[in-house]
């Protein structure tokens, strides 16, 4: 996520009351956890293992709850927990508060776009020309949205990601500070779910087509000319290739990737990645025609006892 | 769908910039795809098995891309492309314009009804006596409800139809003009989505109680006192019969049957219609008796394998 | 349920126009169906069964279809429905009316607590400080919400029970008088539904969070520290202790008990009670290990069909 402006090491450190060391010329213009740092990033490193990668990273600024013996050239504001200290830094400049009117003065919506009543648009969306936004929708604030885009009742855009690490006590909240994009032509049924971006964005791209109640994880991209229908969940990081269809309660763990012009059919369970251009079901999924052959071949253990019984 | 009143051959043709053959005197009264036409109904047809179909069906007036040796009688629009042609007709001459207003003036709703707030609802609404409509619904218009209907919250009556044809570049939506249509008794839950139909209707029955967050698809059919419990989703065109009881989660694949008072369990996903009066279990779903002797089986495969080892 | 004050033998029957038999002096304190009962309350019995239960039960006040040759020294409501007479008492004396304002005059609300536009907060509801309800949410009469709650946008709390009694001619409802109670630091996705309770009332304590499209039945008690993902689904009236995980789509069946630190894999179903700090996956769902072990057998039945053929 970049940062609305670029900080120095000192006005970071001294907003959250750290001592620091580094270069304070340095100009720290974005914020990511680590397995999405880029230039110019400020990350946290809580572990040994966050500390190295977190060191051997493109960060330039690192809060972390060690002094290491070699900085890498980092800079480095000392915490004594630095997930809360990156929350509190992202929740005071990166986050903006929501407005209080249910369609912020600060949004911007194209010509031709009909937004129906009832209808929240948080500050800092972006509505593209031509689309439709039904009733009761509610769009988080920071998300863009293209041209020709239909929005259909009661969906959600953008709200927080489902992050959670567990301490000891209870379950601490990673603030998101991604956004929803959704390009030129796509539609999404009523009644969805798409989660906001942690630290990058969750995109949908051109021309893909969801159906009612489905579930879009933080930080997922979505290819073109997609179609999923009813009841789908996707997991959070998830990568779909164009021209995927996943039929009605399927379910994507997590990470994975689905390739261009899968199909996975209905009530699946996918918990890895799938290659393209191939047809797979069950629970886990795998190729359709073996699961139907495992499903004909469940049938034959009746035959298989009598025979062994018969037999031997 | 009915249209608001006839038309004529040479009046459609003219709308859409299309040349035309036949008997401009014949009323053309509805449109419907080919699957459902009715007398009197405009459909079209572009390919070869369509024109076929269409050429020997009720309707009287084809959109179509070629000029066939034998008209039957038809009244013809020639069209580059039908699919888009008729979409463009429904547009303009069957699709209400949705009202700004939070609650239409053209809505009709019946004495002792509550609307709680934040609710919208649609141009040419039609809600009974004696009905709650609870807080945050959306009912799209053109959708028809009986008396004594409970809707719970943030559920969606009548969004589009998932409906869409898959072209060489992108995915074709086909205009929903179909309706809801909800009878007396009915109770539906909080967070559903009841899609309206394509060019036919989707209806619930008197006296069908719905859980919270289930989908039901186009042009759908539920009978009479069915229960279905939450997250259950049913896909389009199919026909479910009275007394039905489908557990939570169930998936029901499109233009299936489910006969009188079958009961489908949890988790359960059906392929192809089921008779009446059994209960069914599994993905893909068998007679319940079935499916767990089925589990049963499956326990003594370690036991085979075993045997096996040592006899042979 | 407790009653909003104690009420008399004699001005329950009145109102309900019915004859009775006890002692007026005795205060009828609650309202409870009979598997709930506790000291003080009103309950009914129509069936042999019930009957008996309801005769040796805590409840000092009984609604009707007999007359037992033994009182047991309860307060006796004579009815030819007592199932109807119940619900027509609770309807006039323990729901209240919903307000017909976006946000109740009745309802208190926190200090430093966000309310997001068109969100509706219906009578009596108490909410804490620190809270954030985002745009959308519905939020039924009587629930409470603690400090520090968060619940995104088009979330439903409150609905009523799905609970059915299937009549001879069609399905009859009791009504919930129960209300849904949410502890601090709590959060609650969008899109989920967590219904009020019939009798007593849906819980979720401390520091538990839920994804998005989740739903809570009537009368589930959920644990501390929980984590749901997406479109989980739990029946009614389940416990689930402190510490439990559900992955994405689980589905747990009504009554039953979760054990503290289980786990419970994606799209698994779960329909009896399962021990705490164990793995679990299927449906339906078995230790996780033994299932793994499950799929790598039915992937030997080919070459046990070969072996078989063969060697027999």
């Amino acid at each position: 996520m970049r940062l609305p402006r670029a900080y120095k090491l000192s006005e970071i450190a001294n907003f959250l009351g750290n001592d620091y060391l580094g270069n304070d010329n340095i100009e720290i213009t974005g914020v990511n956890e680590i397995h999405n740092v880029e230039k110019g990033d400020l990350t946290f490193a809580d572990n040994p293992k966050q500390h190295e990668r977190a060191l051997n990273s493109l960060a330039n600024t690192i809060i972390i709850n060690v002094k290491p013996f070699n900085e890498n050239g980092k800079n480095l504001i000392f915490s004594e927990n630095p997930f809360n200290d990156y929350n509190k830094f992202i929740k005071q400049f990166v986050i903006v508060q929501q407005s209080t009117s249910a369609i912020s003065n600060s949004a911007k919506i194209g010509s031709n776009t009909i937004i129906q009543p009832n209808t929240f648009i948080g500050d800092n969306v972006v509505i593209g020309d031509n689309c439709i936004i039904h009733s009761n929708v509610s769009i988080y604030n920071n998300c863009e949205i293209g041209n020709n885009v239909i929005i259909h009742s009661n969906t959600v855009i953008g709200a927080d990601a489902f992050y959670f690490k567990r301490t000891e006590k209870y379950l601490e909240k990673l603030q998101s500070c991604g956004k929803v994009i959704i390009k030129d032509f796509v539609e999404i049924g009523a009644n969805c779910t798409i989660d906001r971006g942690v630290s990058s964005n969750t995109t949908i791209n051109e021309g893909t087509k969801l159906d009612n109640l489905i579930q879009v994880g933080h930080d997922t991209i979505i290819g073109k000319n997609c179609m999923f229908a009813s009841q789908v969940g996707i997991a959070s990081g998830v990568t779909i290739e164009d021209d995927v269809i996943l039929w009605g309660q399927v379910g994507i763990q997590k990470g994975i990737t689905i390739g261009k012009g899968a199909v996975v059919l209905g009530q699946s369970g996918v918990p890895k990645s799938l290659e393209g251009d191939k047809t797979y079901f069950g629970s886990p999924a795998i190729e359709a025609r073996e699961k139907m052959k495992e499903i004909a071949y469940l049938k034959q253990i009746p035959t298989l006892i009598k025979i062994l019984t018969e037999k031997l």
